[in-house]
């Protein structure tokens, strides 16, 4: 690693503090250098407020430094748009920062270069591109979600050995372990919202909140096409029920219990999912976490509509049950879905293996 | 790793020399060390010839040394019967040899202890137990073999992410990769036999062989009640057909194209996995590799009457289809049959997951 590197990796890290609590911005982390030492440090840290070069400026002035004819370093190009805060690109240039050194370039249409281009004209000596890969992933819902305009979708699978998601009496609690499950609870706490399938909210009466780890529950997302799903269920009697939205048909019946609706604009038997997507992207919703159950998981894929797939893998056989993706069906092995796999990572008794989606663009 | 730890390291490296050809002997290697050198190497090279003990000290005498006050290490108890060889234990003892450094004992009734008395009794100093946990991997099918009355039993299942064996239409080739496919070949060279289903044998007209890696074509066994398979499959007609057993009913009837049969005590209508096994004890197969189908894999598993499970995992996503165990079915998740991982490794692409089963003895 190149001292830039190395820099770049504090930026990193000082941004992933803003884990779920920035959405749909993206995470940026900032570090400030004078004379070979760290003297200013920030993050963004929430949706609306300060943006992370401000912070690190601040941190410095705040500790009695002066940050004229020093360096900035940040994970993603500072911004050249007066949003909720003023533009970071000038104010930088205000401050008479010698050099900024950029993860990667804001692929945000309003930025896009606009940043860099200030910084430059002011003078300003810029280096851009540095850990360009970790920084896209560590802001690969941002990505998605101002390049593609839908949010990032994550399918979050938890099944045997032998491929199986639920016995056929949907009998699913818990087939993975603890450790697999913090690491969903996590998983939940970084994501704008998990959905489920109506099913799924039925046999399981799930909670999906975040339990064994600290972070902030996820919006809760269920499809239910009428509106007709039990009111008594966790969904819409926990603590948490403010934060259930159902996505429901043009012309589902209103209830008392369901508070808030979020509506199709048609009552189609079947949804699609990249409406359902195109919506929620409309909510503003940069990333999601589907947690099953397999007619869902199946639509997911056979649209295309999804990013990476976690497997939970649990050390056990239960043979004959319900597999993830039973709604495919396909008639020739050429037209299986291939994945690209990620990482492999072991949790106690059982395994982790994330895929991405194999991009053919 | 002591220095004795390092020594029987070596050993067995070179017993594992004669995987595929010893058996149902133990593989067994052998080291002869004389001041600190050492003067002599040997294995067990092939069923019937000479012990590993008796090759290393065949070997340093070769070169010229003289034994006598040596040190000799092997990862098997030296045998105290005349076998196919003379006793070993006495050879050693006949050859003055100062101290055995043994590896684990021998559990064959006719050796257990009886080989280290007589190395005792003849006043040589004697250390057993290094790497025992590697000594009883290495020969886990004489092991099983001795103990049980039994062959050592692994089910192999090649498969994709989602738990599928096959497409409905039983496609199956190739959902894993090729560096999977060489591992296959490499477990065949090293089993003394490979056993499939019948409608595996209709439906892949597999060939069993080793192909793509160095090292011996294994038996082949295909069940079939009523030996009714058709005679043009490759099991029948390739140049490895005299390698082929069908496994078959007391009065089915005997057919010119199927060579050699097996034939079980009843006609019954699905044999019992455990009565296969006894007869295979029998004809002195030490080692019997799984290959399926669904049904095969379900019918091992019911009985438990396997000892380790390789899953080969492709990235791929196949959606319904054939999965490996569908046979099984539970009412509760509380029947599921919990496995030991042992270890996972990356093939390519592909990812092997080597699973135990979980011993309740």
């Amino acid at each position: 690693m190149s001292d830039d590197e190395k820099i770049m990796a504090q930026c990193i890290r000082l941004a992933k503090k803003g884990k779920g609590f920035v959405s749909p911005n993206p995470l940026v982390g900032s570090v400030v250098i004078k004379g070979n030492k760290i003297i200013g440090r920030g993050y963004h840290k929430k949706y609306g407020d300060a943006h992370a070069e401000v912070n690190a400026i601040a941190d410095a002035e705040k500790k009695g430094f002066n940050v004229k004819g020093a360096e900035l370093f940040v994970n993603l190009e500072p911004c050249a748009h007066k949003g909720k805060t003023s533009s970071c690109a000038e104010f930088i240039a205000s401050k008479k920062i010698k050099r900024v050194v950029i993860g990667m370039k804001d692929p945000f249409i309003k930025v896009n270069g606009k940043g860099i281009e200030i910084l430059k004209k002011n003078a300003i000596e810029v280096s851009c591109g540095v850990l360009v890969n970790e920084c896209r992933e560590l802001n690969k819902f941002f990505i998605k979600y101002v390049t593609k305009k839908l949010p990032y979708v994550t399918l979050k699978i938890a099944q045997s050995i032998d491929g199986k998601i639920a016995l056929n009496n949907f009998e699913s609690k818990y087939i993975t372990g603890e450790a697999s499950r913090k690491a969903v609870h996590k998983l939940r706490s970084e994501y704008d919202a998990v959905l489920i399938g109506k099913n799924t909210a039925v046999k399981d009466n799930p909670s999906l909140t975040v339990r064994d780890v600290k972070g902030r529950d996820p919006i809760r997302l269920v499809i239910d096409r009428k509106n007709t799903l039990p009111p008594e269920l966790n969904l819409f009697t926990d603590s948490n029920r403010d934060k259930t939205f159902v996505i429901t048909g043009k012309s589902a019946a209103e209830r008392k219990t369901h508070k808030y609706l979020i509506r199709m604009s048609d009552d189609s038997k079947e949804f699609k999912v990249k409406d359902i997507l195109k919506l929620l992207y409309k909510f503003k919703l940069n990333s999601i976490l589907v947690e099953g159950g397999s007619k869902l998981f199946s639509q997911f894929l056979k649209e295309g509509m999804f990013d990476e797939i976690y497997f939970f893998i649990a050390p056990v056989i239960i043979g004959n049950g319900i597999s993830p993706f039973d709604s495919i069906k396909i008639d020739s092995l050429k037209d299986k879905e291939v994945l690209l796999k990620e990482y492999i990572s072991i949790l106690d008794n059982d395994i982790l293996i994330k895929y991405r989606k194999c991009l053919q663009e």
